[in-house]
C-alpha cells in the first residue's frame, strides 16, 4: 500500500467513524477540502480522495458551490434481525427440490442474480490471472500435466501459511492440504470425522450446501440459534455439547452465510475452549474472512486453537476465481485422515490452477486486488441497505455485515418468500428464499441477497421492483 | 491419418500377424525392401517405414549387408498367469501403510518409477496442450474464473459423446457428467449407490485405489477370480450375484489394472445381462480403453447396456494430462443421484481444464496423439516382455496386455515382493508389490510394472537389475 493510500483511507475512516457514532449527523457540513489539507498536513488530492471514498459509500454528498454534507444515518437503515430461534430438530424435510430449482435458474444469463454468494466477474482480476496462468504453464514441469502431490502444491501451501499471519494463525506449509474449493474441504473434513447417523451442530440459518452435504452423508443436523452480529449462541452451543452426543461442529466464523455474522474474538476463543472440553472437532469455514470492511482482518477460531481441534477451511472462490476450484484445509490433529480421504476420492488437485493462485499470492497481487474488492463490496453493502430501507416494507429487518457478500432480510411474517422468488423470476430477478437455509419449516419470510454485483441503476431498479413485489404481497 | 500412414501400418500389421502365428519364425529372412515395394505397390520409404515399425517393436532386426530377419517368438516370452484364485473374504487386512509408503517414494524424482500407471511426461503433447489452454482462457467468459455448471462443460460432454461412437456407445451430451478424474467418478458413483456395510464385487487382483476408496466408505469388498486375458470369471460373478446381497459391481473392462485383461465382447454382454437380472449396478472403469494395441478400440460394457444399469467412467489422466483432473461418468439411470453427489461435494469442476480438453478432442488433436501413444506403448510392452523373459527367474509368469500401461508378474512363490520392493528402492527403482492389489494375504510373490516410461538403455538396465535381485531372492 502506498503512503498516500494509507493517508486518505485513515482520514476517510475517521470521518466514517464520526458519522457512525453520530458525532456528525445527517445534514451536517463537513470541513472544507482546504481545512482537511491543513489539519492533516496532506495534499489537495489526498483530501479529495478521502471525500470521494466517503461519497462512493453513500455517506456524504457534494453540493455544488457549497461543500460536502453528511447524507447518511444508520437510523435510516432497516432494523437488524434478532437472534434466530430455530425449530429444534423437528421432522427434517429436505430442500433439495427448492435448491435445485434456484440453481437451475442460475444458468440463464439474462437473470439479475441476487442469489449467488460470489463477486461479479467484473470485480475479478481476470487479465492478471490469465497472465499468471500462462506463467504457471511455462514454469511447471510438463506444463502442469503431471499429478500434483496429494497434499497439494507446496508453494501454494507456503503462501497460505504466510497469509495466516494476518489472522495470527501461524500455520506452516505442512499443516495445510489443498482441495477443489472450500465445499470440497468441508466434505473431506466431514467424511474423515463422521459416520452415517452421527449428529453435527451448525448455525441457523445456515448455507444450504452444508445441509445438503450433511444429509447426503447421512448426518443428523442440529441448527442452533445464531445472532446476526455475533454468530452462534454460545450458551446454546454449550448446552448442546453437554447434553447430546455431537461428532463435529461446523461454523462460518467470519461473515457467515447467510447471516453475515462475525464472531467476536472472545466468542471464538470460548467456542474453541468448549470444543476442547468436550473433545468435539470444530470445522471452521473461513472462506469470507479476507473480505472484511474494517481496518483489520478478523481472527479465526483457529487463531485460538492450541490442541489441533480446529479444521480451518478456506478458498479463493469468493475473492479470485470460483472456477479454478482452489481451496484448502488446515485439519489440525485430523490431518492424516483428511489427506487419506482426499487421496481416495480424487488422487490430487488440479496442478495448474494451484500454481497460478500460489504465484498470485506470492507476488502481492492478491493483496492489492483484495483492497479494491473490499472497498467495492463495502460501498455496495451500504447502497443495498439504503435501497432496501427505501423500497421494502417498513417492518423489514436486515443484517448489517462487516464483510462478505450477503444480506439476510426478514420480511413481514405474512410474506411467503418462495412465492416472492417465483414472482421475481418472471422479471428475471433471482433471489434465495429463506427456506433454503434450514431443514425445518421456518424462515419462510426471509431472503438472502448477494451484493456481489456491480452497483448500477439496473441493480437499484431491481431492488425497487423487489421491494414493490414484497409490499404487494403484504 | 495420411494414406501413407495407413499403408505402412497395414504392411507391418500383416507381417506381425504372420510372426505371431508362426508363419514366420525366429531366424526367417523377410522379403527385401524392393520386393515389398513390388508386392504392395508402395514407395521405398513406405516399405522402410513398415520395417522400422517392426524393428522398434523388437520383432525383427536388420543385419548389415544381408537384410531383415525375424528375432521374436512368443515362445521366448514368459508364460501367462493363470486365472486368479483369490482368498474369499477372509479377515480383510488393510494395505494403507504399504500403499502410502510406495506413494511417498514417488515424490522423489531420482527414482525410476515402474510403479505408476501413467505415461511419462515425454509421451504427452505438452506444447499443444499449453496452446489449447491459452485459447481456452481467451474464449471463456471471465477467462474461466466463473463456476462451471454442475454437470460440467457442455462442449466437453458433447465431444465425449461423439467419441463414444468409437465403442458403439451412442451417448448423448446430457448422459454425461464431468468429474475431477476417473477416481473421482468412481467415488461419486459408489457414494450415490452404496451405504456403509454394503457389499461390492471387484476383480482380483484389483487397483489398490478402489480398495482404499471402498474401505473408506465402509464397504465390504468381494474379490473375484480374474483371468489375465478375459477378465473377471463370469461363473464366479454369477454365483456371487445369486448367493449374496451385492450393492454394486466395479470392473475395469478394458486393459484392467493391474492384470491387463480385456473382457471379450461376449463377456461384456453377458456381464451386463447378469447385472440386469439381479438389478445390481455395474460401475465400469474404462479409463484405459483408448490405449488399445489392436486395430480397433474395444467395446465397453456400456455398449450393451439398454436399461441404464451401467455407470461408465473415464478420464484423460492416462492419455493426456493427469494433472488437469478431467474425468467423467455416464451414470445411466443413476444420473440424478450422481450429479447431486458431485454438487454437494465439490460444487463444480475446474472450468479451464475442461474447456481445454474439449477443444483438444474437437480439433482432432486427441486422435492423432493417441495414435502415437499407442504405438509407443505397444513397442514398450514388447520390449519389456522380452527383457523380463531374458532377465527374470525362469518360472516368472507375465500378463500380455493388448493395451494400457501395465504388466502383472507372478514371480516364483518363494519371492517376497515387498522385500524386492525395498531392495530395489535402494537402487532408486520403484515397483508396486502385489500385496497392494488385494485386501487378503495373497499376491505376495507378484509385482505390477508400468511400461509407461520411455524405452531406453537405462530402463533395460533397471529391468536387468530387478531380474537379478529377484533371482538372488530365489
Amino acid at each position: 500500500m502506498s503512503k498516500n493510500g494509507l493517508l486518505y483511507q485513515r482520514i476517510a475512516h475517521n470521518i466514517e467513524h464520526q458519522i457512525q457514532h453520530e458525532v456528525l449527523r445527517v445534514g451536517d457540513k463537513l470541513p472544507s477540502i482546504r481545512m482537511i489539507c491543513r489539519e492533516h498536513g496532506v495534499s489537495m488530492s489526498t483530501a479529495l480522495q478521502a471525500y470521494y471514498d466517503l461519497e462512493s459509500k453513500g455517506l456524504i454528498e457534494s453540493r455544488p458551490q457549497s461543500g460536502y454534507y453528511v447524507t447518511y444515518s444508520h437510523k435510516f437503515f432497516p432494523a437488524m434481525p434478532e437472534t434466530s430461534n430455530p425449530v429444534y430438530h423437528a421432522d427434517a424435510s429436505g430442500t433439495d427440490g427448492l435448491v435445485a430449482k434456484v440453481y437451475a435458474e442460475l444458468g440463464r444469463e439474462t437473470n439479475l442474480t441476487f442469489s449467488l454468494g460470489v463477486p461479479a466477474p467484473e470485480l475479478l482480476p481476470v487479465a492478471k490471472l490469465n497472465k499468471t496462468m500462462i506463467n504457471a504453464m511455462r514454469l511447471l514441469p510438463a506444463g502442469g500435466t503431471s499429478y500434483e502431490q496429494v497434499q497439494g502444491n507446496s508453494k501454494l501451501r507456503q503462501q497460505i501459511a504466510r497469509w495466516s499471519f494476518s489472522w495470527e494463525g501461524h500455520l506452516r506449509e505442512s499443516d495445510l492440504l489443498t482441495t477443489a474449493g472450500c465445499m470440497n474441504a468441508l466434505a473431506y473434513s466431514l467424511m474423515a470425522l463422521t459416520e452415517r447417523g452421527d449428529q453435527i451442530v451448525v448455525e441457523s440459518p445456515v448455507y444450504f450446501g452444508v445441509l445438503q452435504l450433511a444429509r447426503s452423508l447421512g448426518l443428523q443436523v442440529l441448527e442452533l440459534p445464531t445472532h446476526a452480529i455475533t454468530g452462534i449462541d454460545l450458551e446454546a452451543l454449550k448446552k448442546t455439547l453437554q447434553t447430546k452426543k455431537i461428532k463435529a461442529c461446523l461454523l462460518v466464523s467470519n461473515f457467515s452465510n447467510p447471516l453475515g455474522s462475525c464472531m467476536p474474538d472472545e466468542h471464538k476463543r470460548e467456542a474453541v475452549r468448549l470444543m476442547e472440553t468436550h473433545g468435539v472437532p470444530l470445522i471452521e469455514d473461513d472462506l469470507y474472512g479476507d473480505v472484511y470492511f474494517g481496518q483489520h482482518r478478523p481472527k479465526s477460531c483457529k487463531t485460538y486453537d492450541e490442541s489441533g481441534i480446529v479444521l480451518w477451511c478456506g478458498s479463493v472462490s469468493k475473492t479470485l476465481a470460483p472456477g479454478y476450484r482452489v481451496g484448502w484445509v488446515a485439519p489440525g490433529r485430523f490431518k492424516e485422515q483428511v489427506i487419506r480421504t482426499k487421496l481416495y476420492h480424487s488422487v490430487s488437485s488440479t496442478t495448474l490452477t494451484q500454481e497460478a493462485i500460489a504465484s498470485f499470492l506470492e507476488t502481492g497481487r492478491y493483496e492489492s486486488h483484495l483492497r479494491k474488492l473490499r472497498h467495492t463490496l463495502h460501498t455496495n453493502s451500504l447502497q443495498y441497505l439504503r435501497a432496501i430501507g427505501e423500497y421494502f416494507p417498513e417492518e423489514t429487518r436486515v443484517s448489517r455485515p462487516e464483510g462478505g457478500f450477503l444480506l439476510w432480510l426478514e420480511l413481514p411474517k405474512q410474506i411467503d418468500t418462495i412465492k416472492l422468488y417465483e414472482t421475481a423470476l418472471k422479471f428475471k430477478i433471482s433471489i434465495a428464499p429463506g427456506r433454503m437455509f434450514t431443514l425445518q419449516n421456518q424462515y419462510n419470510h426471509c431472503i438472502r441477497l448477494s451484493y456481489g454485483l456491480l452497483w448500477n441503476e439496473q441493480v437499484e431498479r431491481a431492488l425497487k421492483l423487489l421491494g414493490n413485489l414484497a409490499r404487494k404481497m403484504f
